[in-house]
């Protein structure tokens, strides 16, 4: 296994020079192009990896999914559904035409940008720590790593970059949207975002929400059956920004990104598998990540669509 | 089997009341809201058909699969999606403003109006007869049903009432998007919507599509394994239109759906399942046809999400 | 006079190199680039010109003012407002995304060429050549000058390449705010735009627009003094596209362009000044001409804003 | 000329009741809705009101001309108009989308709110009081009213519900299209939008413009004559919103209204009309203003277009 890993990330590097490390959120600018790994983590818990696999990112987009997952436990599937809807959008991850365009105001899913501000404005924590507390222990039982911590120089740089979240959020609010103090909300999102994993936390995440809820490591549940099916869906549809379909259409399996490199996929019944190189696409997809999971999807045969 | 689907369509006929026939088609507009089936075709080849399996509908947007499918096959993934995009939309299935909106001003994907329209015009027929027969002959060999023909007097109704498609070819040529003769292109569209079916027709189309592309009911090779990758992973991120992303959350398998009311999915290595209901929900999907997938998808345990 | 327009004219040939003739209607492709005249017409009917003032263009887009014009005298102010907006577009001529992004669908002026478009198909005549003599008719008393004709091969040039015109006209007629046979409408609409003027016609013009409907120069009443307030108001708020809050700002009264390079301007109780240069600027507007009536109305204190 | 006046004010009064006070700012939700006076100030300074003349409102958008002449007056018309630009938009006033749709990202004219909060943001004072101070006194020279003070209750109302501003300002940055602190410009701005007048210094103001930036009441000069030009003709195409066309069309001068029910008009030549009335329409314009000065314009004749 660790050999075919390492045979992905071989093909993965050499679209590296394509990529572009995330520059505007100025911590990630110093991130190393040139690192990539890969992992596998079946639904038995076994976990096979290679590649640059001590690189050390910020999960970013990818904590979405545990703080949706943390939100459909908290409140039901119905209510979070009745403020955020499900449908995939060609739009960028940080867009906001449509919250105008479109009566009723509200995001179109909760894997963009403006999406993950309303499901964190939802999750009954008025403080700001308390809240990112919650998301992170989310996250440490999706990894059965509990020594995960938020880099706190990244959250610094976020929180000082992030007009365009502040933005969303203010619109979120002034539509009727959202509730809540938009800083404070945003503080737990830029915070979350800046939590940092490796590619093997990632791989052993995926393979949570492919196990239905179970980590395959820990023995833990973290989320229902039912919760594992929602997020599988959305990574599907939505996991990848605008680069959702392409995804699909190459690599066939649910998954969510993140502009830190990080890409994590579950393949219901078979396991997590991972990604992790800083190096983006122009849709702000890790671009080794992609090709190195393209090999294995097909040579370990991952392909459900 | 036979039991299971004919809960499933009894679910779905709880629900009729809140749809409503396509209106802007008049001839859809004769068709029967109370009228459901459902039909699931193993990739043994097996069928089993419960509800009304008599009705007759015409594919509608159905047949944007067997013509996508087509194109692949003639001219090659690379060349194909060099024109026309992968990615979902969060717009009805009409729309034409993203078309404007943004360069390249191409199709987001091959499942929305523009983009079929624009698949057609890739194919490499000059006649417009020689266009729908070899989409006509496409759905055959994917329906193992060569008596398949096309309805001339649903086709005469779409003629008659199709501005918008007219509205949407012409905006393709006048950027570059697309050539050729955009009435003799829209002449075929509205031909190949026209092609009347059976639910048990679209269980074994999307039986075809589950089993790689070999109708398991004639053992014929209708496509490739790649190309029955991209149709499922196409339908599951693009195939009910702005509905894709509920459907995928609370149905979980690619599928495509028409106006008509038929809905075509395709589980990978299991089968195909379909429905058939013309009372349709506010996005143009049967709403009767939804819920009786729904159903079948959990008893059959048949998510793949 | 003669010499203050003659200097007006060398200021704006100074300009010409950086503007190029339409392109995407062969026939005009054909036009000098080179070419530039200016003209004034005072509402005593006495008239003077200067530059290439032979030179023969197409009126194009201003002939959305004789058809509206007609249109407000035969169906009243309040049924043809009814139909289309009076709000000026930051949007291109021809564009379409409005038209389906909001409700109630319909164009926002009569100046961009959906708007244009639909006030033709409001206009008593079911006949094409009809429909197209009253405007031709409507046009030569605004010009005092019986003998303008339709440059035919312009006229077959625009209907040869106008798909985006027609993708305009399906799109009104998919929504329900046109009726009528499309071709036919745009029929007269291609040869409206193909009427063949010199700067003095579109002098005499506006100066019949500037006396309140009463032409200078023959003494015929062609307008109503109230319809002559509307045409100047939306002349003065949109009739240079996306470029008329530029032209208010820099030359400060109504006009009207088209893509043949001709301006027509109105000075309410002044006069008529024109000017005709077929090389355009990005907007599509004559960037001599813009220059030359900015002079113009610098030195005759023409700018009523 | 008070008779004349008090007639068009008698002809607003009638429309009162299909209007309602602003509610977004509960301040201004304590307005009377009832309430409705209209004023006129000849070049030569002398001045004549009706109705309910008394009645103070918050000027709020009408500031916009304030703060624009200023920054025209500091920065230079080409610097200004290098960052916003001047085109009419038939969006609401308080639009987004096209912020991101279109680059350069910049708003379209200084009178919707991105563009004004943008004017402010490029005067040369860091300290939000200076800011105020400036734009305050700009609004007391051009009323001849040195007593001009914000309403305070009003100003803090503003800042507590102005969202929507709030996500135009972290937009507007976030694009890189505005430097600065943004609730600091903020602040001066909500705070401008709450200076309190009545419709005496408001027919001052406009005749101040009429008059090429002089004064007519206390002789100072406050604008240069090209300044002047510049804000007229951006009130004639952009002065009261996504209702600009419309009042061109029924009113026939440039003028600027403001949701706390002023509007302000400016008659080259002439002299200011201008009209208060809480009573707004749905385009956020008052609505018995806007009939008194359509009757006034044709009483005295004021149409300029």
């Amino acid at each position: 296994m660790k050999d075919i890993i390492g045979r992905a990330v071989e093909s993965g590097r050499s679209v590296l020079k394509d990529g572009a490390v995330a520059m505007y959120i100025p911590e990630l600018g110093k991130a190393d192009p040139g690192a990539l790994a890969a992992a596998f983590c079946g639904i038995d818990g076994t976990t096979a990896a290679s590649g640059d696999k001590e690189t050390k990112i910020t999960i970013q987009s990818i904590s979405k999914v545990a703080s949706l997952g943390l939100a459909i436990s908290l409140l039901g599937e119905k209510t979070l559904f009745s403020r955020v809807g499900v449908e995939p959008s060609a739009d960028p991850f940080n867009s906001i035409m449509r919250l105008e365009m479109r009566a009723p105001h509200r995001p179109l899913n909760p894997m963009i940008n403006s999406g993950a501000i309303l499901v964190l404005s939802l999750l009954p924590f008025g403080d700001s720590n308390e809240r990112l507390e919650a998301v992170l222990q989310t996250m440490r039982l999706l990894t059965a790593n509990p020594r995960l911590r938020v880099n706190e120089g990244v959250a610094v740089s976020e929180r000082d970059t992030s007009d365009r979240n502040r933005s969303l959020g203010f619109f979120l609010k002034s539509v009727g949207s959202m509730q809540g103090d938009v800083e404070n909300i945003l503080e737990s999102y830029f915070r979350q975002c800046a939590i940092e994993t490796t590619v093997e936390d990632l791989a052993v995440m995926g393979a949570t929400l492919a196990n239905e809820g179970v980590n395959p490591v820990s023995k833990e549940k973290v989320f229902s059956k039912r919760t594992s099916e929602i997020l599988r869906s959305l990574m599907a549809t939505c996991g990848l920004y605008d680069g959702s379909g392409d995804f699909a259409v190459r690599v066939g399996f649910p998954a969510k990104s993140g502009v830190g490199g990080g890409i994590t996929g579950a393949i219901h019944g078979r396991g997590g598998v991972a990604a992790v190189g800083p190096a983006l696409d122009g849709r702000g997809n890790s671009i080794g990540g992609i090709r190195a999971l393209e090999i294995l999807s097909d040579t370990l045969d991952l392909r459900i669509l």
